[in-house]
């Protein structure tokens, strides 16, 4: 991860989150976290990462409290890498990146994988911004309110 | 941006965003401009960037079509830089970072930034998947349909 400065004491949750996940690697790890990979193997295999830096990348992601390691589920020797609560919470951040994607970065022709209902087997519906009593804003209609003058 | 290889062709939407937009400062300089800043010198003082650095960043995300570069609207030399509607179309990205910053990232007595409706003030409901018919969907109601085994 290549930074000039942490924000781990910002007072904006985009950048303190930035800090945390806003790696491009990261974030393909909780990708397929999501998608039910568990093990060291099936990550690299997947992503096509050095070992070393998938390593470090996972050790990272579990001090952080997002992933957590516990004895393979077979009872094998290996370990297995599940999500906590906390790094689940990211499927939110990964469904908004898949669908800008699909939506943005795709020709009429250009085929890609899709997040389903598991019960028709029909598309998520595109996420929108809601109000608090459930009616739809676009972004116009919105707006952050800074803690104070310093921030990033 | 350290980068292995490039998911440019990648079958998965999530994979092709990052491959775009998946840096830590562009990140930072879109949410900037969702908030409204437009000049070269407001972003740099804004992120504490290096100048060279903001300079290929918003290049790069010029030729990605996320920024487009205008003279100033206040008939200055200055020129500034404005999100296209497909970068415009970020800001459920930089929400959903937003949101799970705030829910996971803060102490209790910790103030930070907020999202709130125009209208009313209130924080925006946090963003939830929804089936086509808008039914509320948890994660593990929902599966990935990979277009076939080469994947990132």
């Amino acid at each position: 991860m290549v930074k000039r400065v942490s924000l781990d004491h910002s007072s904006c949750p985009v950048a303190r989150s930035l800090d945390v996940i806003g790696d491009w690697w990261s974030l393909l790890i909780i990708r397929d976290a999501l998608e039910g990979v568990q093990r060291f193997t099936a990550f690299q295999s997947s992503l096509g990462i050095a070992k070393g830096m998938l390593a470090s990348r996972l050790r990272t992601l579990v001090e952080r409290g997002i992933f957590e390691q516990r004895p393979a589920s077979d009872g094998s020797a290996y370990r297995e890498y599940v999500l906590t609560a906390k790094g689940q919470a990211l499927h939110i951040v990964v469904a908004a990146l898949r669908q800008w994607g699909e939506t943005q970065l795709y020709g009429p022709t250009e085929r890609h994988s899709s997040l389903v209902d598991t019960l028709d087997r029909e598309p998520v519906a595109p996420l929108t911004l809601r109000a608090s009593n459930g009616r739809s804003l676009e972004w116009s209609d919105t707006r952050v309110i800074k803690v104070d003058a310093a921030r990033y």
